[in-house]
């Protein structure tokens, strides 16, 4: 049992990441803007301070949790108010306190948010499950009411590892990075890097069905969870006796993915593995991004599989290499990060450079390899300076089946362009893929236009557009992002109503109230 | 699309398999058999007809599919009762016809079962989906109520491949054989192969969360699926649109497993693979099953990861095993079968060797792989003439997590060898290892013994015993053979009420009449 708060990194309300690590843009980046027409947006707006929960409700809250673990000071409702979203941002900087907590609450076990669900669902108190903040989606924003923010970071602890299940017992509030500094302590690792991993925790994880970087080596997040608890106001759930079983209906399967609406996920049971003690990042470049995928495919379906493989179309390649030799094979190339860890490193990626090069691709050597590596949670710092200075910059992404994959490559970017085009801000449209399965891969995009007077609006369109583009070629709405608010309608569609209201009687049964995450994942019934 | 009638084997009701296949107990085996007191059972008995379906019913199907795809005749109703269990065969002799539908329809198409649930739940009639038949957990026989069985066998196309995702569309009628048969054609195979091969179908595959032999190489029947689509009263769902999704839970992990209780899957998109040119099946010796279970998790952790891992304990690789040489290496010893097949088959299969060796292991050559190969579907052939001479002969299986696994091991074969002995008739207790996870694995028992005056009643009291063994070592109740109404109890204490309510809840949407295998799966609400 070893307290992990001190491996946190404290994230800024409204900014990414570490205030230590700060980007500033060059001045090229600056130059390339003004071709987008951007200019400086207003000054941004303090949160004025606005009604908190009732006494009473705070009163109940503190008799089951102490004084000291209910906040409701503006500082820390504002800290919880909200996710990472660029709208989230663009909201957080003009002071809208609309989705602020009346209060936040900071349970200590599983019993704590057992009582406190219990309490709050008694009362018809919505609740908000807060692990680390770092939503995209509109997961931390119910919408139409008022909500108490539950933290989870007081439920930090590593509880157990089973060296030779090879499994760790985590509770929910330990965030990515702790996870893995406690289980390196023991040799092992999650192996899970997502983008937010600075950030997000073990219950966000799962909540969410997050993806991390080293995807194609180490799996998803819920290919990791072996077993989970979840509380809920009408009871706990404990599931997972065995790694798989024929015993119904894989329940793990229903909770994970379910973002607060069915439960707080307390505590996960996680597949762990041996640290790697061998690594290899290596560039590779292809002539065009359709070669690259084919490239991706073979690995994915006949190996070697890499532990990290992605691949960058021809603009983000352009965008992101400031080293030209990546491109001396050509104009128009893209470029593949194939990353080995762990054992037979070289003998897997003499391997896999067989097949890329009997593909088509090109070494570049680990230059490139270790330049993302190296600054692979870099990424999202740049969007602050960016919205800065008056950019709109946005990430949405998808998956599919292979086939389908250069349709809907196309068909989305199309319809960013054309949507913020039609606003009188043409963006420039990054994508790349950056998981890959036997079956198919997800398609990640980036984009960067100027912003109008109501970026907020601008960004919804755009976005609306990319949805209806994902579902009319096929692809799913998200694939690691999940759905929060923001994919609502776009999940109904893509399930079929029949589907939402099989969830909603699920609901029913573990939150009669509808106190939990109302209005995220799925609407009020 | 290609019809697949003609690779269908065809089952004889109440005896195991190809007819053309029938096996004889060699004249050691009979004289074993004395030693544990088994004697010939009374003469079976034929099943006497009782009353099948309205004509008000039976009109209403026949207008729904045509006079030719409904019957009533007895028959085929006996042909339509029950599955494979040892209760099942011993009540299929005595010619116990309390299970038997009252009809049997065979719908051609999605529409014709969507139609059909409509048309039932409207008039409160009960239905049984009937793919294969195979079910040893008595999945074919709701309690309680008469009902019209929905043989699927005219859903028995392979509509489409999509050779560049790597990816089938198949019918739930399509049986095991005829799917590899109609892939093989194409240069693909699924790698399903389990134990019921010869008579199990796609759809019940899918229904039961089926594990085949191949299960470490080519992933369990749940891990193949990437899309299906279900009828139910209530309508169609249509899920998967990617490989994996972050749109909420993975739903098709709600109908896997969900043993037709929620609706009948009519297709799946199944993941497929190029069928393998390479193969090598190898017999090792452990000392104790207790060091083979070591060598395979080590396999199953660290790789090499064969396609086939199989480890029988002491007892039962002293039965099993005709040649005495596999035993040259001392007595009470255990024997694997390591097979590999696909590209690097000798690569893989060299590592391999290098961990088993170190782990104390000692080869015994391809012949013991290559006779476990080729006999593979012929254990359940010997359980007919076994019964027939009055022996009771079944299986039963569990998993867990591999520190769990040694004790669950000895909790189940203790409490089978308590509960058979404490009724006058000890049985001999058999194991096995057959399918491997980075977290965990399988356990198969045979239990064989002398058959008391009432046999079902004896193996309840001994299956029951062994179920609470399970639940008390922490094992789940079914790795592999699924729930039924065998298992129904033990599933709700496994997963607690809470679970069971909120599966319900589901059937209450999908299935408002509850007319969908009532009673399996889950109690009625």
């Amino acid at each position: 049992m070893t307290e992990s708060d001190l491996l946190v990194v404290n994230l800024t309300p409204g900014r990414w990441g570490d205030p230590a690590q700060v980007v500033e843009l060059p001045a090229a980046a600056l130059e390339a803007l003004k071709h987008l027409g951007v200019r400086r947006p207003r000054a941004k707006t303090a949160p004025k301070d606005e009604a908190g929960t009732s006494t009473e409700v705070t009163a109940a809250l503190e008799k089951l949790l102490g004084t000291e673990h209910v906040k409701t000071d503006l500082d820390t409702r504002w800290a919880h108010t909200r996710g990472y979203s660029t709208p989230d941002l663009l909201r957080h900087r003009a002071g809208d306190t609309t989705d602020m907590p009346a209060a936040v609450v900071y349970p200590g076990s599983h019993d704590d948010v057992q009582a406190l669900l219990t309490a709050c669902s008694e009362q018809g108190v919505a609740v908000v499950p807060y692990a680390g903040g770092t939503s995209v989606v509109g997961g931390l924003a119910p919408q139409g009411t008022q909500f108490v923010a539950v933290d989870l970071q007081r439920l930090n602890r590593l509880r157990e590892v089973d060296e030779v299940s090879r499994t760790a017992t985590i509770e929910a509030g330990v965030r990515g990075t702790a996870a893995e500094a406690l289980l390196a302590e023991r040799g092992y690792t999650l192996g899970h890097f997502p983008q937010s991993y600075e950030g997000a925790s073990i219950g966000g994880y799962a909540a969410t069905r997050s993806s991390g970087q080293a995807s194609a080596g180490y799996g998803r997040f819920d290919q990791m969870v072996v077993g989970l608890t979840l509380a809920t106001p009408s009871g706990t759930i404990e599931l997972g006796r065995a790694p798989m079983s024929a015993a119904g209906p894989d329940l793990r399967q229903l909770v994970l993915g379910s973002e607060g609406t069915l439960g707080i996920i307390t505590s996960v049971v996680l597949r762990i593995r041996p640290r790697p003690t061998e690594r290899s990042f290596e560039g590779w470049r292809f002539d065009s991004f359709d070669q690259g995928l084919a490239a991706l495919r073979q690995l994915a379906q006949d190996g070697p599989l890499p532990t990290v493989l992605r691949l960058s179309d021809e603009a983000e390649t352009a965008i992101n290499l400031a080293d030209p030799n990546v491109l001396a094979g050509g104009p128009g190339g893209a470029l593949a990060i194939v990353g080995f860890e762990g054992p037979r490193t070289p003998v897997r990626r003499a391997e896999a450079a067989e097949v890329l090069t009997a593909a088509g691709g090109q070494s570049v050597g680990e230059g490139p390899g270790e330049t993302w590596r190296q600054g692979r949670y870099r990424a999202p710092y740049l969007r602050d300076p960016l919205l800065d200075e008056g950019a709109l910059v946005e990430t949405l992404e998808t998956a599919g089946f292979w086939s389908t994959l250069p349709a809907l490559k196309a068909a989305v970017t199309d319809a960013l362009v054309s949507s913020l085009s039609g606003q009188g801000t043409p963006p420039v449209v990054l994508c790349h893929i950056s998981h890959v399965y036997e079956t198919g891969a997800s398609l990640y995009f980036t984009v960067l236009s100027a912003q109008t007077d109501d970026p907020v609006a601008q960004w919804r369109q755009a976005k609306a557009a990319a949805s209806q583009a994902i579902a009319a070629a096929g692809g799913t709405i998200t694939h690691h992002h999940a759905v929060g608010t923001d994919h609502r309608d776009a999940y109904v569609t893509e399930v079929g109503p029949l589907a939402i209201e099989a969830l909603q009687a699920v609901k029913q049964v573990l939150d009669p109230n509808g106190i939990l995450n109302p209005g995220i994942l799925i609407p009020a019934r």
